[in-house]
């Protein structure tokens, strides 16, 4: 297997064939993310192009993230996309973790700023500093705002999704009266995302805390949900951030509490990105291309009519059906003048979780059939002959089973590639190995971290307590927690 | 009254009570923006943070754009913020026109750019570049593209929503076989913004082409929306440009047609801005703040319980009301520790169009008191005492009433202020004294438009045939066309 480490190219490179997933993920995923028209590379380098079929998958990655954050009371708003050096260096850890990965506007118009100012590539520095403002006494707490917009790091390697210069994101960001406030927030919205992965984008993920090394720069605890890939590495998909009162104190987000005393608010960050359209492609595509789970759909249905010479019988009864179908399914009708072949391929490609094939002579017995695209061609309960009568409630049903089954793939997938290891040295294996999640007793200290990541290229995933085990499995001294470990994107 | 051209504060001004508007509506419109908490200035220079209320507006109007933007065909995509210098430049009245409102990045974490990078100040270049590699042949044609996305114009004087140095919009970009074609869309699109100012934004708009002074830079024909502000000064809200094969040249957009010949496509662009937001405030807005159209409101209804006493008569029934009504209409109940008249006059601010008061006398009655924002205090029909069995019907017509309310307000100020001057010397006269829309039968020559500016700060706000009379009222010179003339934002 290639990395996926490749210089992009200016131009987006054309994709003959998709080639098998397990032969190389590298190479099948930048297929399937060029041919299925998600991203296009773009003049810029390290910058993709989100296609519209992409860029559907994001709205509906949007659209369950955003009623969820609402419906835990956050608003939205929006914040400028420069930040002047001089606040961005405020706080100290924070500037040292992300001024090397920093876009730097130096002039504007004719004129050459006396201030380089940072295009954000996270915004905990001006929002904090908007708090401030806005914050005088207990009861302006909590603020509960969540932004959807763009971000920029200057990063060296860039693969579609995973890593680009410039990438949509949305991030949350909260203050609250006391500690245990803002530690609840953060909880609530690791559950937010688990949820989202899990039961919209049929994701299993792994909670916990991340170790000391991997933390947000800035951040006194930081919490993520970890995926599996088909190649045994892991996905950082999303992560929540406890800041204590580290930005309250450097931005001076103070505030009189119940008891008059000015004390610091504390504060709470938490993003998800495109990223996670990444994670999709991985975990669920096979060799035909995509296989989108229906809440993350952009299309649930296609149907595809099939003429018979010169009669009008299907594509009149396809028009038909997909006004039906309209109100309760996001559904579209493939009239193109092409051979049914190439739709099926076209659409097997785009991961188009239910097609309908339209025709003539299974009209004629008032049936209809539908194909699966989370089976395997020519596998049982692929496709099903259903009558006209009952095509509403057997899509209905089957878009849950859809959903269901290519979360239980995943579900078991991740199960089959999570291992205990019983001794150091099959510890050590598997993690050169890249086998999958290795669920470890561990120390929690940064000097075996290193010596880790040294030895395998593996690091913690994440933490969780009580350690499963008395010893840390990687260095013997004694174990403090139980780690996730694998390589990683 | 002074004009709106103050450098911003770094710090943002706090608002004790808002002026009348009608002593000053700079004043009054800079005191709501920041009381009503829509915006905050920020510490970058000419930047300013949309609240949450302010979003809220924002998310209405996305939403309202968005839908008709997916019924006409147009899909969302997302394009990179930065534009290499190289391809910026090659459309040469393109560059020319936005060159010197660019902001430029030049350093990347810790290198220098061997080429600097423009951050969009609109898309055409970078979207062009990609239309190139992506159409080859007819069958490609149409692409119907929007993004919703930030760009940034490095201006000298900046204004909440009207000017500011970033700002949210959201930039259409098709490309076409035919000119016909691009046509076409360019006056459907500027249809769909004139529906959405007057159906849902509640303001009446004149639609034009813009004389060649005022034409995007690089667009054979710019057409606009234009709405008339309280002071006189028309606000252009929106525009679509026919881009002609000027940008498919610079760019090579090129196609095999019908014909198998290679041509470059026609391709076009359209825009609308929060600037929007800043024609709402200032055309509906009174001395008490805010008024927003229902269609636009993040809350149509807030209901306020007055409390007698220990009794939580109100509080509860205020509570099941809210529950009630909130699968039809966005409503919020006020339940802060605060008295009546506080709440009263913070809805008031933020332009709740109803305010539901729930009182214990009248809950004896079996009855509430609906209470329209629309109407001036003290003005007959502002309350009603409405039967609790009749509230939802009621509501849903008074929210009727209130939207058509408003926009016969701004319709009935339009027509008052638009005037067809019978001389030379009323126009001038008028034009000086910003009267309004001064509706004249033009020359359409460019020396005419400058001579005008030069004696009176108007231009031509857009242009419509045939002229309705023989001669231009500004020179004297055969009239080709007729136009609204204005001095503007």
């Amino acid at each position: 297997m290639t990395t996926m480490d490749e210089e992009p190219l200016q131009k987006t490179p054309f994709v003959k064939e998709i080639p098998p997933k397990a032969a190389d993920l590298s190479e099948w995923y930048q297929a399937v993310c060029y041919k299925a028209e998600l991203v296009s590379l773009s003049p810029v380098r390290g910058c993709v192009v989100l296609r519209p079929y992409g860029y559907g998958l994001w709205e509906r990655l949007q659209s369950e993230l955003d009623q969820r954050f609402k419906a835990t009371g956050h608003e939205n708003a929006y914040f400028p996309l420069l930040i002047p050096e001089s606040l961005f260096t405020r706080e100290a850890e924070h500037v040292e973790g992300f001024a090397p990965e920093v876009a730097w506007v130096t002039q504007g118009g004719n004129e050459i700023l006396t201030e380089r100012l940072a295009i954000r590539p996270t915004s905990e520095v001006i929002i904090g500093t908007m708090y401030a403002e806005w914050v005088q006494s207990y009861r302006d707490l909590p603020i509960l705002i969540n932004q959807w917009v763009n971000v920029m790091r200057w990063e060296k390697r860039t693969r579609p999704f995973l890593r680009t210069l410039e990438f949509l994101w949305q991030e949350g960001h909260t203050a609250h009266e006391t500690q245990a406030e803002a530690a609840a927030e953060v909880a609530q919205m690791l559950d937010v995302y688990a949820e989202v992965a899990e039961d919209i984008v049929g994701i299993p993920v792994y909670k916990g805390e991340k170790s000391a090394s991997e933390r947000f720069a800035g951040a006194d605890h930081t919490y993520s949900i970890e995926a599996l890939m088909p190649d045994g590495k892991a996905l950082q998909a999303a992560t929540s951030h406890e800041l204590g009162q580290n930005f309250a104190r450097a931005y001076d987000i103070t505030f009189a509490g119940r008891d008059q005393r000015q004390q610091h608010a504390w504060t709470t960050s938490w993003g998800m990105s495109w990223r996670m359209l990444g994670a999709l492609i991985m975990v669920h595509g096979d060799d035909l291309g995509l296989r989108i789970p229906p809440k993350m759909a952009p299309i649930e249905v296609v149907i595809v009519p099939i003429a018979a010479g010169e009669s009008t019988l299907a594509i009149d009864f396809a028009k038909r059906l997909q006004a039906q179908l309209r109100g309760e399914f996001r559904v579209k009708l493939d009239d193109r003048d092409l051979r049914p072949g190439n739709k099926y391929a076209h659409w097997d490609l785009r991961g188009v979780p239910l097609r309908i094939v339209v025709g003539e002579r299974d009209l004629a017995d008032g049936k209809i059939t539908l194909v699966r695209r989370d089976f395997a061609p020519k596998t049982a309960g692929r496709e099903t002959a259903v009558l006209v009568s009952d095509i509403a409630p057997t899509i209905r049903e089957m878009l849950v089973a859809i959903q269901a089954n290519l979360y239980a793939q995943a579900r078991a997938f991740l199960s089959d590639h999570t291992f205990a290891p019983a001794t150091h040295e099959e510890f050590i294996a598997k993690a050169k190995e890249r086998a999958g999640m290795l669920d470890i007793p561990w120390c929690n200290l940064p000097e075996c971290e290193a010596a880790i990541k040294e030895q395998t290229s593996a690091t913690t995933r994440n933490l969780r307590t009580p350690a499963h085990g008395p010893i840390c499995l990687a260095c013997g001294e004694p174990a403090r927690v139980q780690a996730y470990v694998a390589q990683s994107y």
